[in-house]
């Protein structure tokens, strides 16, 4: 679908539309609260936390000026409403990995991840350096919203097995658990793949409805509890190698804050990247030891399975090519990809190999 | 040295202590003007850049009641004068790595860049979630001062040789340019280590003069045009994986500040070190692809001087052990890399590699 089509089909265009009138109070009025709705569960580990990190610090730049209200998931709206919430003002911003959204967007997905895309760092790159940002702005501004980088999960886990995967054909009839183009990744394998909340998910693995699961990595996984079921744990993952998470704000209110408090939500959401990425980066360190102590075994795809991967990965995310900003992202992201991995593959990578040979890291 | 007899020995001590009498005044006092200096020339690419986003930012995010006045090496005092000036309270803050700072105390290096040490995400890790900042807290008040990452030029590169390097016996006798603890590993492999200022290298280079040189990554490299001399630039080195850079500020001037602005230098800085290290990033990956172009050949140290590197790092960075802080500060970073490492090589390294197989990147 292009824009303009999108905008004449969507009941958002109107609401969008009719959010800009109301939501255009004059900036010198003073203190204000606006409301940050998410898709997590209050006090959901890491998540969660970029969330709060974002709210807290927004409102102690601020002074209190602007004071950030954070609704967890279902508080105020449910967490696959917090994008329609925003974009029609019912809340002001949203914290979210907004793959949740690939039904209003497909290209929201150049936005949190691709399967094969991205890491935190070449996120950063493209995002901030390479015309990500302004590719943002095009198709977050369709919606009414503005979006700011602010968390990462870094790489996430292949996930937990029943059993071995010795090759593609091992895919045939799984019954998995994985969202988003991960999971039609997973289909075209032949995978029976299934989106099950959270909080079904150890109890499907342990009476054996799914055969497997993904979840996030080491540190999630392990309060998750699935090392008590099984001890197959493959880290590498070819879905999410570094989720962004957004926060999002309604433009018009957006529009609406002081120069410096919009200087306060770029620097806040900033600075919350980084932090929350290295949460989970050294969380998942200490966890991963305490797994593997538990007797958990840290396998790896082979490449046959890695391969099959990547075709059926090409295929999905060539899917929605006809629609012209998905085009255009999709053409950007792979020229800043392309760009970037050389450089790391042979510096960054070599070393980080060749230290923890020497340094039995 | 410990630090009570650091602090009895030091003029800085003196002059530390005096300025907390200068520095503090009322902070209703409305607006003020910060000095901040640095050790980059005025617009050299990325660094300059870190220190002028993190002005900007503080600057925009307090409406101008806090407005950072910039000035390069040389306009108030010169590079590697900045400590001293901010902890003697003669300028307010400077943007440096901290490691032109090892004769003031040798565990600046942990803050700045340990040999065979933390990357980009790896020192995020440790600084923020895993006793990195109060270490920080503890080591940079004795100076009177306050350290706040803010930027990262990323994993720098090898260097350049007029000659291939086939095993650590080729280090002998060669008149190599590299500062730090680097250029101490390279003197116990019998280079003889020259630390030229930056303007001199390309002379020196092309006179023969040295031998090979390092400078900091594709993209400076280029600029600097040491291709024009030699084709043999080995893109992964030992010596600095991820250069952190830091704004320090005095402590009284930091302490003086309200809340508000307090947190605004804690998010600008934050979001300046995810800024800057894509920058850096972003501009290395296409420039090593213009210099391939170029004729310069990507080379790759052999496994036998990898393990010479790695054998003297060991000795270098064991050195000043007999330093109390210096201990605490190695044995909380060592920890927290043997934490990090292994998730980071079981997930983001076998995936990058797989993907970058596939994709042919």
């Amino acid at each position: 679908m292009d824009r303009r089509s999108f905008l004449k089909t969507s009941a958002l265009g109107g609401s969008a539309a009719a959010a800009s009138t109301l939501a255009a109070p004059a900036y010198a009025q003073g203190k204000r609260t606006l409301t940050m709705v998410t898709t997590w569960g209050r006090g959901l580990a890491g998540v969660h936390d970029a969330a709060q990190y974002c709210a807290d610090a927004i409102t102690a730049i601020t002074d209190g000026q602007v004071t950030v209200d954070l609704k967890a998931a279902g508080e105020l709206v449910g967490a696959f409403e917090v994008f329609d919430a925003v974009s029609s003002g019912q809340a002001d911003m949203y914290h979210a990995v907004d793959y949740y959204f690939l039904g209003q967007h497909p290209a929201l997905s150049f936005f949190s991840q691709v399967p094969f895309g991205m890491t935190f760092q070449e996120y950063a790159n493209w995002f901030h350096h390479a015309g990500g940002r302004e590719l943002a702005d095009e198709l977050y501004s369709i919606f009414g919203l503005k979006c700011f980088p602010a968390g990462n999960t870094g790489p996430q886990a292949g996930g937990w097995y029943r059993k071995e995967i010795n090759g593609p054909e091992d895919f045939q009839g799984l019954k998995f658990r994985m969202p988003g183009q991960g999971g039609q990744v997973m289909g075209k394998l032949g995978a029976s793949v299934q989106n099950l909340p959270g909080a079904e998910v150890y109890q499907a693995l342990a009476s054996g409805a799914i055969d497997g699961t993904e979840w996030i990595g080491p540190w999630a996984d392990e309060k998750a509890g699935f090392f008590e079921i099984t001890k197959f744990y493959y880290t590498a993952g070819f879905h999410e190698p570094g989720p962004n998470l957004n926060m999002t704000m309604n433009l018009d209110v957006y529009e609406s804050l002081t120069p410096s408090q919009q200087a306060a939500v770029e620097q806040a959401t900033g600075a919350c990247n980084v932090w929350n990425m290295a949460q989970f980066m050294a969380n998942n360190g200490a966890a991963l030891q305490r797994l593997q102590a538990n007797g958990v075994q840290v396998l790896e795809f082979p490449d046959s399975v890695w391969d099959a991967f990547g075709q059926a990965a090409e295929e999905v995310i060539a899917e929605p090519m006809d629609d012209e900003i998905y085009k255009k992202c999709y053409d950007s992201y792979m020229a800043s990809l392309k760009a970037s991995a050389g450089w790391n593959s042979r510096s960054q990578a070599v070393f980080t190999a060749q230290r923890d040979r020497i340094a039995s890291l």
